[in-house]
């Protein structure tokens, strides 16, 4: 924390600014220029909110130095993080140089919507299948997804296919289930800050993949992964999207705008893709507009490919 | 819905767009314009996403015309709310002709705290008191509020003072609490679209006090409380907040601020506010910037009082 | 400046990013904390760009303490400006306790309709009148404003009704003519950053109002008028518009929001309000949808006079 | 334009709002629906503000289809477009299966700058030389740019490298000097809405390269464009930057972001890139944290290559 002192405040207004922050435990170390004086604190840890500094006589602001994380901080741990996903058909490896896919519908609507992508999406290579069981809709009209019995179908296309199973949890009662079923916990971008769900991720046994709030500033994003971490699970995956990129179909919501995004999410350096496929999305229940059919999904890992190669790193 | 056609759509691409309307059992209405042809959607009641239209051949966009919620639309009930919340000193009013001011601590820390300011602001003719037992911290490190011994202590100074008590749910276990504890259940911004909350929130018998999403759109708001709505519960206030007025406490997040931000909020129109106060901010655990002395408080009432007059309107 | 060092950075590293400090003739100041060094930098007297600190070895990020701007700093001046705006009926006067009231059309569009406004607005006690004779239009195919008959007609006005007139200039050409006619010259959100015209209004003679960029910070918006005084003109006065408040009828585009927002403007401590006014405001060539009716405008006035009364200070 | 009325909307209103729409002289089309009507309207060419509608009693909102702009429409003109920009090197194409790179400095700062940066830059191929002689700062004390002599420098490296010259102009008159020394005219991002300057560019005789406004939307950005394509110059490139990519230099003002954000802007089908390179950037005179070095240019140009390969383009 730096508290930095108006032109005109006076010798005394800076003594008592240091003398407060001594009296809560700190350190203060007075920077005197040429127009203004800074004081700068050392030996905080987080457990005192100094914003109250900024009531007291002569003071214009305080800037924040130390971020407020701190197991997700490059402090922490200075290397890349590389996640390992175990699968039925083995690991996949998220980070390095390795890209991970992970392709599916929106929604699971029924076991013959999700057999149907399956065997369309494993032909690109994919591991690792998506699907929403729990759906947190916008409006209380729409399709808020099949529950329990939609896991249920989940867990058969991945004992069918060999697929590592990723699908969102909504609340604390999901999930329960949610960690039973899948092999990795979404955390949609609505519930970023829901910070009682974020704690049981943090308690869950699964890799957790964390969608960025639709305006989250990257601090928030990572207070939101600090949670998780902070009861015990390292294993989590950070997934851009709203209004910029990288999960290319909740980020446009146009089909036609998957593909470029896709590659320019590679060539920018992610470390995978979360992609809508559905065979019938004029039908699908939910997302229709921003499904590409397995086709478009099948020249997308081709040309994401490519791109990866140009960066020295292969899909896996 | 409106399909808007490219200027160079051909006439058979317009006949094919209207087919699929009348398949969906809507009906359309085409109108052809000196450069483009536009076609109107009627009888849709929201069931079908017509986003699908627009990756039909020939078509530019869809604009929605009719809005998304229904319970919490003018269409619904045309007349401005008015909420009535029983407490133990008789029925406080929100909306009309009359004004609420709720004011107390972010966050509830001890029995002596709660008292100390309650005592004060009584003083101000306050009847509706505020704070939080749940904290959803963006830190994980932060004080995470006393929970269940909070609430109790806010029913202690419920019975003593006669307020009415606001305090936050953040989860559906708190929720459970809250409802029992207090007078009006509130939704933090956090929270806005954590629609399982919403929905055990719309099966409350309390009041929901709904906090507006630091980035929400008014649609999205209106939504939320839609969600609540949905589940029988009508009695909802919004409340703003984040880059927007009216909560003055949380909107700007500075102490000095709170004043103008409030006079400005009842000038505008709104129907309530909802203060910080603290006798002793600079040790609050939570938010001592923005909570203000309750001899500023006191000043406070008497220009909001003055400036409710102007618009014909009394505090209560 | 305050460079902050990652925590693994080695001594060697901070003090080389020392050195290299000193090197550009500035002064370091080291502060070792329990996890990471920041280094404070003194002498800096904004010659020099720090950023390229920002790439050395071990260095996070450079954190700005001193503002850019000078002539507009509290630390050149402290106490609030008080402006005296010349008109044909004696000195206006803005800030201080004093509030000013600007009226008039968004576009003139011909003599008749400038004086029938003009008419009307004079019996709320309006002294400054504003309307365009050069228009910034988004459309090249809108009326683009009368050009200089049109700054003739508010001459005219002008020494009828003894009004201080305001109007927009959008480049050099319109600022040597709008400096001839009129009493304050404007600049337009749009022309915020246009910095060859903002450095033409600080050589002009007459006050400058400054309109705020629709997404400027606050930061940038007293830069720009930092640009205005840089040449030695000290007059000016910042209008907020846009996604904020206090230019009521271009802050939202809508007739009855203009109202209400008027008296939050006042509510909240600004020093002046600029409204269109038209009588027909469905035949006004621009803007119609936003300019009240002159009844409406004459209930605005009493409003804001008794809100202005509350903070103690008169319209004048 | 629709007219979407309220749903208690009386058949009178309806028919009031239809008999105005006609007066107008265009044409309405009422739609009834099960909630409301909507009146669809057409003949409309933009010369009537139809926001008046708006307030017509038992009107909601007024929804526009029709775009603001013509000629940059593709109803205008269908295809892509592809520029030809000639030099003394031959033409360069950008666009259709071309992408074209321009490198240089931020800003010309001396005759042996400005050829130590260009013998590098051409080494890999580039064809399109940048660098600034009018500089739009945000301060009144940064360095603005050496004028007149900054262009006569550009005139002998162009004439030396072959290089076609791009180069910003700031007002009317800069803009004279630039149509006569450079092959591209480029308005900046803060002048993005500075309409005369527009105009005056669209009455050059050569490209422009219009750079985005950084909070500017998609209609305003095409808006700009139309107002140089209405005075009659068609070639106008449009330069995303700001928040979003494809000026990776100046969109994230952070010189080891600039690589990245190359490949991802090729990768998402841009037609060309401009990129600042600076054999000292610590030196630079504005933006060296931005610049990146001839060697880092080397090895974009090498990897945007393959990127665009994959998308069957070639640079150019």
């Amino acid at each position: 924390m730096l508290v930095v002192m108006r032109s005109h405040a006076s010798a005394e207004e800076v003594r008592a600014v240091c003398q407060r922050i001594e009296s809560l435990g700190l350190k203060a170390h007075p920077i005197p220029g040429t127009i203004r004086t800074a004081i700068g604190i050392t030996g905080n840890k987080g457990a005192v909110d100094l914003g109250v500094l900024e009531s007291l006589p002569g003071v214009v602001e305080c800037i924040p130095v130390s971020k407020p994380y701190k197991l997700v901080s490059r402090d922490a741990k200075e290397e890349d993080s590389v996640l390992r996903i175990p699968t039925p058909s083995g690991d996949v490896i998220v980070g390095g140089d390795k890209v991970a896919l992970v392709a599916g519908p929106c929604a699971v609507e029924s076991e013959e919507q999700v057999f149907a992508i399956a065997e369309r999406v494993v032909r690109s290579g994919v591991r690792l299948f998506r699907g929403g069981a729990y759906k947190p809709r916008t409006s209380p009209y729409s399709f808020q997804g099949m529950g329990e019995p939609g896991l249920k179908i989940l867990a058969k296309v991945r004992a069918k296919f060999g697929f590592g199973i990723i699908t969102e949890a909504i609340d604390n009662e999901s999930l329960d289930l949610v960690e039973e079923y899948a092999d990795v916990i979404q955390i949609g971008a609505r519930n970023m800050q829901n910070f009682s769900l974020l704690k049981r991720a943090g308690r869950a046994k699964k890799p957790v993949l964390l969608k960025r709030g639709m305006s989250a500033t990257l601090d928030e994003f990572l207070m939101a992964a600090e949670d998780v971490l902070s009861e015990g699970n390292y294993n989590v995956m950070l997934c851009e999207r709203g209004v910029r990129m990288v999960d290319p179909s909740h980020g446009t919501g146009k089909r036609h705008k998957v593909l470029p995004l896709s590659r320019a999410a590679i060539a920018v350096g992610a470390d995978g893709l979360l992609v809508e496929v559905h065979h019938e999305p004029d039908k699908a229940l939910s997302d229709g507009m921003q499904s590409i059919l397995p086709e478009e999904f099948a020249e997308l890992t081709r040309e994401v490919r490519e791109i990866a190669a140009v960066l020295h790193r292969q899909v896996n």
